[in-house]
């Protein structure tokens, strides 16, 4: 077995939520949405839905009703979103794609979008089951929803991403020789639950680790000398943080310290770049630009940075080739690094939303060179 | 940013395991095996991929080299995996839905299968990417390989079902009345943990809500005369524990007792029914059938269990319809529950392999009537 949440708040918020997504069907020709267990599904229902093997799924047709196909198990977890959503509970020995089928009519010849993050298993079921309609990704339908956050939803991230910034004014000041990533990660971690945020992920690279920029955190003990990179986050109301900070242990060298100032003053560019109408590929080109000038344009191996809100990687992303313009309420990571194979790497990431006056960084964590034992 | 993990083991199974999965196309005349973040590669590759929005995909052909399409940032972590897999790693601005065309053939015609678990917005973008196809669901190969396990499989699962048992035996010897479900459940976990598993999902429902087979772990205090069920489980290289144990907090009622009871005897009944042969559907049957005919058929509102390994929902289902036959090697859960809305619910669950000579427990932690304080 295994648990699904339920987020109680009021209705309301959900209900405007699944008329603009009808709106946003009908603007796109599309004729019907399926979504099930993710970030879209909590976006548009609070639902928070546990990803199974059963099959759970909101229906959403461009006008009417909006219907919800669930396990008979899960159905009381729902609770008044019977005011919400029509439920359709399926039992343990029905067919729930027929049910899905049954609800949102079997005709062909209809557009069908299904949430991106829907198992391909399901995907494949319910294309059986409804043959001759013309399948596509949601994420056209739930971007123009998801990408501009409101007002409550900035507020909540700009308050996990301080409660995310105090558990590193605590740990920072703490030293970190002989204790190995996993150790390190788990303190900083316990700080920020500590702080009211449910642990989401967390990189600790140390060393030559602090070189590959998804290094998986191990069983390396920090030593004096090391470059050590903290890429973690956590959430509040399914909402994320998401903040890097590179400390060095010792004294570090001068190549450290230069590197350190481009990869900060890279930083510092790219969000300066961020205002409405800028193209996103724009804030990645500012920091790249900056980082090649610096003769160090192959050593920064990612995009500067991606969307955040209920998922840690959701759209807006910037990157070369998305001309897509920033807007208003668009919160999105800055985090360029530079990545010396072998030797250490640095990163330094930030929050930031889009205001219509330019971009407001959320996460305020000492970004100057921290030197600790 | 997120992260994945390496598992480093010996090659040599992974080889074995590719090579039976290509013997298993040929069998079922699948073209090609597409198989995204999962158990499915965890097990085919000992890959532990983080699933996010770049492509990361085995490309495992009926016949020839098995090939790793990967974004660039992940490449050091699939580490000595390039003797096993040939690698494509893609950069930021490439599209990696191309690159599995181009090396998977872009010739139509064929039948494609993929992983359950991959994420529909990249079925979609490979439907579109390579035309003409017949796709289909990956599990029928998949679950030749995976649903009886080897002796190392069934070594470690047994392992972690004891290691979770021996948390339990601490954990049941302590008081709950006062405690929140959440904080019941965390000390439980962190026990488990103690005992070198990683937490995987929990859930307790205490009083009322422990009518509700799926209840989320809240804030309700446990108290004097409620029912409590825990129900949780780690992972020990990824392979999981499942276990449920109900306890009363005070003297019970002769209705508890009674109930607990049959229940006991249902989840007995359904363990001394498994062995090679048998349908799947026939081990929920008996169990059934003994809980209805003491009058709570209704009550028993869920199959009697599913299989157990990489992942902890898996095939086969204990259900009525599934006429396969159990064999040798196989882990299913085996837990039988009996929910009176509103009052209470009990449930008690045990992972069990199916060995020739019958069923066998992999848990033993104590599965008497418990009462606590």
């Amino acid at each position: 077995m295994a648990t699904s949440t339920f987020v109680a708040t009021e209705l309301a918020p959900y209900r405007e939520r699944l008329r603009r997504a009808q709106e946003e069907l009908d603007r796109q020709a599309i004729d019907l949405l399926l979504v099930g267990p993710s970030p879209d599904l909590r976006y548009l229902t609070g639902y928070d839905a546990h990803t199974s093997e059963r099959l759970s799924m909101l229906v959403l047709p461009r006008t009417g009703t909006p219907a919800y196909v669930v396990p008979a198990l899960e159905a009381p977890q729902l609770g008044d979103r019977r005011d919400l959503l029509e439920l359709h509970a399926w039992r343990e020995t029905e067919a729930p794609a027929a049910i899905v089928a049954e609800v949102a009519g079997t005709s062909g010849g209809r557009t069908v979008a299904v949430s991106d993050q829907l198992w391909s298993v399901f995907l494949l079921r319910l294309q059986e089951t409804m043959p001759g309609n013309d399948w596509r990704s949601g994420s056209e339908v739930m971007r123009a929803l998801r990408m501009c956050k409101d007002d409550r939803e900035v507020d909540l991230m700009r308050d996990a991403a301080h409660r995310t910034d105090a558990a590193w004014e605590e740990f920072a000041t703490q030293p970190l020789a002989g204790q190995t990533e996993t150790e390190a990660m788990r303190r900083l971690q316990a700080l920020t639950e500590k702080r009211g945020l449910r642990a989401a992920f967390g990189i600790c690279a140390s060393g030559p680790n602090s070189a590959s920029p998804h290094h998986h955190t191990g069983d390396r003990v920090i030593q004096q000398g090391d470059a050590v990179v903290f890429d973690w986050g956590g959430t509040l109301e399914g909402y994320h943080s998401d903040v890097t900070r590179t400390v060095h242990v010792g004294e570090p060298s001068e190549e450290f310290r230069r590197v350190y100032e481009i990869v900060l003053a890279a930083n510092q560019a790219a969000l300066e770049a961020v205002r409405p109408g800028v193209p996103c590929e724009e804030i990645d080109r500012v920091a790249r630009s900056l980082i090649a000038a610096e003769g160090y344009g192959d050593a920064f191996l990612h995009r500067v940075g991606h969307g955040l809100g209920l998922d840690v990687h959701e759209e807006p992303y910037l990157v070369a080739g998305n001309h897509l313009p920033l807007a208003a309420g668009m919160v999105v990571s800055d985090e360029p690094g530079i990545y010396l194979e072998g030797r250490f790497g640095i990163r330094i990431e930030d929050a930031v939303v889009c205001l219509e006056a330019g971009g407001e960084r959320l996460n305020e964590a000492n970004r100057d060179l921290t030197i600790v034992d």
